[in-house]
């Protein structure tokens, strides 16, 4: 793998690092933005309360704020109590929308732990989401700055419509790699453009809006390309979900629908069997259907288009200041890439 | 009736007044506004559009946008594109509350017209009222009012925790009227406040706000409390929605609250019984137990209390400027109180 414009030195001197060691590079400040996204919440109702700390606690690596962690200080090394603030609030839009996709998707289980929905009940946690969207702007409302409301609020619209987008193509065999494309591009990479150009509008550094919002995106592309992917090829018991559940659930997403086009021509029998799994989402031969996705060539293809969106994300870094920062960002999408977070 | 702080003339040239007539009062700038909610909508996604367009053409009569123009006027008579717009974004804010409640209360149908959730599903119902709830907040950014943003988005997330508080009550025979309170004060009347609030922030007439904020929580108050006496008085054809819902649904709103207080030492086993429907909600006798709480005594109470929020509303336009619009807003509370809306 040739890696474009950052020195060999300094990638070899990062090339082992874990999520924990990108982490360590914002300890301090990765340390006050997790405290913040619990502290940033503070409804006099209770259930409230308890459903968004359930869900908070039920995050994840908290990816996205400590993104906007290393762009913050990539543009401007001091500690800045305003990117902590604004990393802990795109922690908590995100996890806004992942309490609805558990609605949507009726998931029980969200990297292993009890979803909103399944703790509680869809009522619930539609509110409690609801909640969380109007709380997170509120806080933006904090900062004073337009143009951060306006990227935020330009982010959700993007982001519902992508979600939206992704449900007009359920069950749709023919949907192409444009239409994902759109659909990623709201339902994942807006928010890491926003975690991204977020953190140049604190610092004043819009200079370097566009090389981030390049960056954040095609971060994003490639993130979720490979989360698709594993939905095929993934340790389901790592990941706290079942192998196939995109098509279970009749989602075209990238590897299914490559493998649908690989198989039109050469392979009508089972070309037709996958077609009619997404259309229908029923696949009461699972194994045999991921199998037939596996082999099709499909997986292949999707990695080779993951790790374009990695080169050009990482191109995209060449144009940002160089420090450890930079290097930290870099070296996430390494991980990402090689899916070690 | 006693009618204070309004001369008895301007009340009976008013008297007579429908709700057509008073809309009639701001007739050009409610046909503007009644335009822009649909003009807002600028989705690429064609299902946000389809979906968005349904929920708007099935709202109600736009009473929040009515409102809006009314206060704007009322403050400054002069056309305002600015409350046109803002109007728009109040019912297109409140259109996103009901695309949700309808997914949360599981109805088929609102004023008689098939809901997005049982039009389309419960995925695309929450969905596009993320959407309409980001856009709102897009579009509001758009004022550059940071005065105006703060307004939205501290009422905003009441909205949200005041229908969390509603579900926390759910099946709670024990709720008392301060609790429904509570709820109503988040779920409607903090849309009112908006509506009437965002006008003098418009106009620059911040010296209103107080007055304009009384206005609009009282005037909520009781437009809810005779809606959930309506759940068991009303004409359920009329209204597009059964009777004893409320109760079906366990929701302990004031007829019932007051019902459960005045049977409590009366009459042990008529109490028991809509102390348990209301636990269990579970209803098979519902008009025995609608009966029960039409004959307790509670309506009357209720219909006292929704009195008391409209004359208190009323009291509120006393401190604003004294015009056919003020006159407009007075006689939207009357039609309110009487439900001729």
């Amino acid at each position: 793998m040739t890696i474009p414009s950052l020195s060999n030195d300094s990638i070899s001197s990062l090339s082992k690092l874990s999520y924990a060691d990108i982490q360590s590079i914002v300890a301090d400040d990765f340390e006050i933005m997790d405290k913040q996204v619990f502290g940033s919440l503070n409804s006099k109702v209770q259930l409230v309360m308890s459903v968004s700390q359930h869900v908070i606690n039920a995050g994840g690596k908290r990816m996205r704020p400590l993104i906007t962690l290393l762009c913050a200080r990539m543009l401007n090394d001091e500690p800045s109590r305003q990117a902590m603030h604004l990393a802990a609030i795109t922690e908590m839009l995100h996890t806004a929308t992942l309490v609805h996709d558990d609605v949507i998707d009726e998931s029980g289980q969200r990297r292993g732990k009890p979803t909103a929905n399944a703790t509680w009940d869809n009522a619930t946690a539609v509110l409690v989401g609801d909640y969380l969207i109007a709380r997170a702007f509120n806080l933006l409302v904090g900062f004073q700055s337009l143009p951060l409301l306006q990227l935020f609020s330009d982010g959700t619209c993007d982001i519902a419509e992508g979600e939206v987008l992704q449900l007009q193509h359920q069950h749709n065999p023919a949907a192409t790699e444009a239409d994902y494309l759109s659909i990623i591009d709201g339902k994942t990479s807006r928010l890491f453009m926003m975690a991204t150009q977020g953190a140049a509008i604190l610092q004043d550094q819009t200079q370097y809006l566009s090389a981030l919002a390049d960056f954040g995106q095609h971060f994003g592309n490639a993130f979720q390309i490979i989360d698709d992917v594993l939905d095929y090829s993934g340790d389901s018991e790592l990941m706290g979900k079942n192998l196939g559940d995109d098509l279970a659930e009749g989602k075209p997403t990238l590897p299914t629908i490559k493998a649908l086009e690989l198989l039109k021509d050469s392979d009508k029998d089972n070309y037709e069997q996958l077609r009619i799994a997404v259309q229908t989402g029923k696949t009461p031969n699972a194994s045999e259907l991921i199998d037939l996705v596996r082999h099709s060539g499909s997986l292949a293809y999707c990695t080779k288009r993951a790790l374009e969106e990695t080169r050009l994300a990482q191109q995209a870094l060449s144009h940002l200041p160089d420090n450890r920062y930079r290097k930290g960002l870099y070296q996430l999408t390494e991980l990402a890439s090689a899916r070690l977070l």
